[in-house]
């Protein structure tokens, strides 16, 4: 079942405690992509400028990632520079350059518009609901955006909902959208909107499902190091809809299982900076890390002793 | 196996957004018994002014808290004031009176000298160790500090630590403590300064135990109402206590069990101001939530297709 993601392909150069990198892979189609492969084929659809370090991309598509949806235009890239703070809890933006992702129109190619899992990784939510007109019949449809959209177009973004199974944002994105401060109350009131599960990423304490019938909660990975941020939450989407894909399984149980899959990739992404943790990644790797997940949370419970 | 908890006992005035209270019961000690008597008596040591509503310690010691370690002297009694901030995240203490409380010297009863099971609430560590040397052989020694002591009394405390089994703190706590803002990192410097085991209570997300052999995780259970954050980190240690005294089992396993049931005694604490939701809080109640918590982390982990 095929797996399709649309969204940004950019050039980060993030500084952090621990050193700096300059022109590295990113955005949320590259991050998604890299992480999601380990689990099953991903599709891509974006932009990138002239000056795209084709060579790079091309090392996704042998992992198993289809880049045929990838436009290669004049102009510059998509360029983001950040810095984080010394405990990685903030980052401030020093610079970005939208370069040709400012006029990106995402084209789904014929070969990828039966797509059955699609991800729409944060865009404006206009382009969004264009790729939700492309797109035959998705068995699952899940949808990022950030508070610039939630401010911006909320009419778009309130339209884009109805049509989304899967919401997935942080908490700060969720208290926006919903305006209320209780993430449990905000996920209700989304889910009152059209999506049939709500995810609220929390970063490093980890993230939780909401659907009608039951919360999940997936604590982050215990990492005594973390190396750089970026990208988690798309690394933690591409978790998540790669293990959907690849299992062609929507039931709520299901679900569950593909937020630890989606927690252990966002655990990996923030190893190393960009997505260089992902290169050398193997299965292996993936399946060790959510089996020490289901160790983390493991208790079972005794009848207090008068019961006994 | 007696459960002995030495702390505050303190007339709180608490301002959150949904109301207010004036002199209600409060402090370490009256949070830790509260919620631990639901799993197992709790003898208490502290100490109150001749001001206190004695008639409300009574109904206390109805549940079984077996009061005659605390004494009442002339004076104030101590009092704490302080207000949260809208969305709960933060508060501000507005008045603190230590009253009889600035000159409480812990004396341990003789017939509570036995206990087994210790809770030293946070008090100055030198009291603390002084409650240690009253106690004549416990299975378990557990301590709760705060940042006002790490800074001022480092020493001790440190000269304290070797002596617990189980540093019960709060993630900005713990930082402080070890020096390093990783708090897995942080948990690992403060095993090696004494306690076999820390546990890093993080608020709205949960608590972590950390041990040489293991990490388990407790999300905090999804409130749709939070009325009143005081007390919740003492609650929490009352149902890990408790629970381990009414089992009389320290290993790991049971250490996951205990802070499942402290989540849950933190959860109930938090939904109404002071102590009142355990005025009729059943153990039937406790049962439900821990068994809800169960359902909040439940997944089986399913083979990656290829290995089916």
């Amino acid at each position: 079942m095929s797996l399709l993601v649309v969204g940004s392909i950019a050039l980060d150069s993030v500084q952090t405690p621990f050193g700096s990198t300059a022109d590295a892979l990113g955005g949320s189609a590259v991050f998604f992509a890299t992480s999601g492969v380990l689990l099953h084929p991903v599709q891509v659809v974006g932009v990138v400028g002239d000056d795209y370090p084709m060579d790079r991309l091309d090392r996704m598509a042998k992992r198993g990632i289809d880049l045929s949806g990838v436009s290669q235009v004049r102009g510059e890239s998509f360029r983001w520079k950040g810095r984080y703070s010394y405990d990685l809890q903030n980052r401030e933006t020093l610079e970005t350059r939208l370069g040709v992702f400012a006029e990106f129109t995402p084209r789904i190619p014929e070969q990828f518009r039966g797509a059955r899992y699609v991800f729409l990784g944060n865009i404006d939510p206009e382009l969004q609901l264009s790729v939700l007109d492309q797109v035959h019949d998705p068995a699952l449809v899940a949808c990022d955006t950030m508070n610039y959209w939630i401010q911006g177009k909320r009419d778009v973004l309130m339209q884009l909902l109805r049509r989304v199974d899967v919401l997935l944002v942080n908490d700060a994105e969720a208290r926006q959208l919903s305006g209320d401060w209780n993430i449990y109350r905000a996920a209700r009131w989304i889910l009152k909107h059209g999506p049939r599960f709500v995810v609220v990423k929390q970063g490093e304490y980890g993230a939780v499902l909401v659907g009608a019938n039951g919360i999940f909660y997936v604590p982050a990975y215990p990492l005594e190091q973390v190396f750089d941020p970026t990208g988690a939450g798309d690394a933690f989407a591409g978790g998540f809809m790669g293990h959907l894909a690849s299992t062609q399984d929507t039931s709520p149980d299901n679900l569950r299982r593909a937020m630890v899959y989606g927690g252990a990739m966002g655990s990996f992404a923030v190893e190393a900076f960009s997505v260089q943790r992902f290169d050398e990644l193997t299965r292996d790797e993936v399946r060790e890390r959510v089996r020490a997940f289901s160790d983390l949370v493991r208790f079972d419970i005794t009848p207090l002793p008068e019961e006994a």
